[in-house]
């Protein structure tokens, strides 16, 4: 039977709302960029401007995890970005591979924002005799032969997918068999391993082009219009 | 001044939010593949299992464009595909340019999604004298030299922004002066351009790598108090 401190616990996982979720990574971005620009300290009405979210909005979503700020004093930038790295899970250091060294691949391992999330990239894979046993900065490209023995031997946290999608299923698949816990999707394949325990980001980059050119199309219609 | 009329379409514009337009693009890819799969009717049952979202709010978001459902007997798979893709703006045809050709830009050549969404691209841009002359898939990479006189002669609505973050903001600037309506902005550095008339969609990669790893951790959590 679970004690009352555990029940507690799990209840306070749960109140974090899947929208408060989706603003945690704009706080995590705003907040270290604070941090490099030398700020010690912000106010609600700052964050707010920045964030185009209300002012009371934030002083809710910060409430969440225990209430950092103090009346007219603002909120600690160093604790505050500590804290929703905790929560985000950065201090975990997780280890990826990227699988499919295409022109995303490549691009992903260019990024900085790995090593600044607390993941690091350990190895790309492809299925290309003109790619295999070549390096891409400072990884190295294995042949999709050596997976398995791969994950299992550097405890591989996270797969990063940027392969064709005909092969996005049975690789993801292959994956959770070997015990990764975390899949990024980049296929455009949807997939939905929760049952096998994974968890999976599917990344549709086709949404945000679309959200563009709504913007522009309306944009349009309410100057028409005016 | 306005006629009624007017005001009503206004009004009508205005009252789509901001939640519906992030699931707009969601409809639009499950109809298609629908479509694709020849399904003609929908219920708002099915439709709910496909996108994670209850049943009534698929009814609520699909009534602010004038309900096309009918009880029993479900939606039209066909119209509400081009319903969605009429209030997103696909029927417009945009042109657009890709300003930067490293492994990102060259990604996005490579993908099907811009003419799904009616984007056409009709060019790449570069500075790099290794790049600019050649050809990718089917476009020319011209210099940016050359980004002027082609935005005006080619009548370019949308730029895509795949250059190094340092270039950002004088080519976003640049862009806008020229008459570009709207630019998808992979940079990572945040643009605000809409007092210059311009329509910016800012894309961050690294906010849905965030999410995954909350995602993995707090799994862990959750199972780790079971």
């Amino acid at each position: 039977m679970e004690d009352l401190e555990k029940s507690r616990e799990k209840a306070a996982n749960y109140r974090i709302s899947s929208a408060v979720i989706k603003r945690l990574p704009r706080y995590f971005r705003y907040l270290r960029e604070l941090l490099e620009a030398g700020r010690m300290r912000i106010s609600s009405g700052e964050l707010s401007k920045m964030m185009h979210v209300t002012a009371s909005q934030i002083r809710q979503d910060l409430n969440c995890f225990g209430g950092f700020g103090q009346q007219g004093y603002g909120y600690n930038v160093k604790y505050l970005y500590s804290k929703i790295s905790e929560i985000l899970g950065v201090e975990e250091h997780y280890r990826a591979v990227i699988i499919g060294a295409g022109h995303l691949g490549l691009a992903l391992v260019g990024s900085p924002m790995f090593s600044k999330r607390g993941v690091t990239l350990t190895a790309l894979f492809d299925n290309s005799p003109d790619l295999v046993g070549k390096e891409y900065g400072s990884l190295h490209i294995y042949d999709i032969a050596e997976l398995d023995t791969y994950i299992k031997r550097n405890n591989i946290d996270i797969a990063v997918l940027t392969l064709p999608r005909m092969y996005a299923k049975e690789t993801a698949e292959r994956l959770a068999s070997l015990g990764i816990r975390g899949i990024w999707n980049f296929t455009n394949v949807e997939l939905d391993l929760e049952e096998l325990g994974i968890t999976v980001q599917n990344v549709h980059i086709g949404d945000s082009l679309m959200q563009l050119t709504y913007r522009v199309h309306n944009a349009d219609e309410i100057e028409d219009t005016e």
